[in-house]
């Protein structure tokens, strides 16, 4: 017996999103079947509901940076109760046996992590779909404790903005006394100021907009520096220790790794695209500097990144719309007009029902 | 009073090397000065000779790679006696008060280290000559010793072939249990192979020609990759720990990084142009893979590496030469004709006085 679910889906590459019913499964004996409160707005659900990555399936309800509460668990299911507010972000499950996924890190599972919508359930073979709906049932490995202290709507981002931006940090050992510079101003770089501050690290933002120098002081950064000013380029040459560059289109990586100290590395978490124009070789053999690349998070360390936030009193900066303005809001993302997540609240696709 | 030297210099970027005599300076309190017997041949020395990184100085007398007897110390030299065998290798100065000086990293000195042809010495601002001449005089802290149980012919190479290597292998922590891929099989491969066999790694060569396995295999590979050979290449799949590309001409690593394991590093020790094509981000974020350079190796780790050679009995594998067939050589190292690499023997110099 499945579940009749409402939620706003792309019926194709080219349809703006709209309100369409589909099937979930009847919660099987680990999963957690959650109603979802708050859905942040993730620029991959633009990419992926317009197949620009290819590959996409139809219909397709996207959504990865869920919050909500907890409405029924499977008969083997300890860690979750009804009530519970909690929080799934952008996989929902994988093989859960490889290297990978033993050392906690599913995201880079070798048979492949199964994504939270625009995938494939391993057991069943039926489409995932994601939070932009009004419930999901998902494996409790795979669901996040959400601290009642936190701000659940402002929360909803940390599930994709938040942990694509504190696993690397974390990974790279940043902590007082590093050096740590990001490159963008959206919503995965004001997670990423508000972090490295958090973790104690001297932080810089890159910006091409000097307009953003108050805003970037108030998330946390100490400097700020303007990436079309050579004068102020040449001023930080060889000072940082790590780089997160969080721009998701083509940008020359070539001046920000001037900018590495001895042993430093520059981490790509928002580009899907060639490095063009091409890395010069001589930037990272002087230097002995790195490029790296870091996906999303593990599901430990996202508990973990929750955790530290409910700590630190961190949540995102967002703008709450309701799911019927979900394709202004697209194209708001596109002209990086927004401060700095959309979080959907549900309560609109069950007022509109 | 200056010393007069003969040597092998480029007279301008389009001249073939020719006879030249030319002034070293006199010998100071912290010098050691050498006869030289033996000088390796680098690709970087045509590169210079002919101008191709821009910024070369003439008259130029190549050669970093260089195997002499002290022929004379400075008052103020302890650590080195006339008869000594000793080497010298890229550099012959820093600033020694940086922070990489005080980690041991010249070559990476903030101040740019002084390379020991084709620069300009720090003290005086004459220019610095290299090993294709009959006599050096260089600082103390940039002398190295020879363990006599080396033959000093083919010890040459290791003081700019066999550091570049080395330093990355321990860098990043090669040892046993470590799954190492070299790209290349030249003068820097073939000792990448040497060491990261001797480290205790599992050693697999990258090559484009079938007809090197045996080769290979002889310098230390367990395996063998055609890397022009899609199905060779699938099955390594996510297998290295470490690939240490030695290739100096363009190509693309995007097939390379996808045989990189979670958590790899693809380091270039070879190349210095653009990485083009470009790398496709995606090959670095999905499995947290890293793209590093790495800069021949510091004075400490050079000893380090001569030790470690003299006790596993490591060289490099030579063919000597006169220095009379220097053009003839560059002309072969261009086609690869080099197994692997040219050594000048010095007593070439003196005949023909
Ligand atoms: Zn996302
Ligand atoms: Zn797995
Ligand atoms: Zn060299
Ligand atoms: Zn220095």
């Amino acid at each position: 017996m499945a579940l009749n679910i409402r939620g706003f889906a792309a019926q194709s590459a080219t349809t703006p999103l709209a309100p369409h019913s589909f099937e979930r499964r009847e919660p099987r004996a680990d999963d957690v079947a959650i109603d979802i409160l708050y859905c942040g707005v993730c620029h991959s659900d633009i990419h992926q509901a317009r197949d620009e990555w290819g590959g996409s399936r139809y219909p397709m309800v996207p959504g990865h940076e869920i919050i909500g509460r907890v409405a029924s668990v499977g008969a083997e299911v300890k860690g979750f109760k009804a009530g519970d507010l909690v929080g799934v972000g952008c996989m929902v499950d994988s093989c859960q046996h490889c290297e990978a996924c033993h050392q906690g890190l599913e995201q880079y599972c070798v048979e492949g992590m199964v994504a939270t919508y625009n995938s494939v359930d391993k057991k069943d073979g039926l489409p995932t779909f994601g939070g932009y709906s009004e419930r999901i049932v998902v494996n409790d490995k795979f669901v996040l404790r959400i601290d009642p202290r936190l701000d659940a709507k402002a929360a909803a981002p940390l599930l994709c903005a938040g942990i694509t931006t504190w696993s690397p940090l974390k990974h790279w050992n940043i902590g007082p006394g590093s050096k740590v510079a990001v490159v963008g101003l959206g919503g995965l770089g004001h997670m990423g100021l508000k972090f490295a501050k958090a973790l104690g690290a001297e932080v810089t933002l890159f910006t091409r907009s000097p307009s953003k120098e108050d805003e970037a002081r108030r998330l946390g950064a100490d400097h700020v520096v303007l990436s079309t000013d050579e004068a102020q380029m040449k001023a930080v040459a060889r000072r940082f220790d790590f780089i997160l560059d969080t721009v998701p289109t083509r940008h020359d990586l070539n001046p920000y790794l001037a900018t590495l100290a001895l042993n430093g590395t520059h981490c790509l978490v928002g580009l899907v695209e060639p490095m063009d124009p091409p890395v010069h070789a001589a930037n990272v053999i002087f230097g002995r500097r790195s490029i790296a690349g870091s996906l999303i998070g593990g599901i430990a360390e996202t508990q973990e990144m929750l955790d530290f936030c409910a700590e630190h009193g961190i949540v995102s900066d967002v703008e709450m719309i309701r799911i019927q303005e979900i394709n202004v809001a697209y194209e708001r993302m596109l002209r990086s007009d927004v401060r700095y997540r959309f979080v959907i609240d549900l309560a609109s696709l069950r007022d509109a029902a």
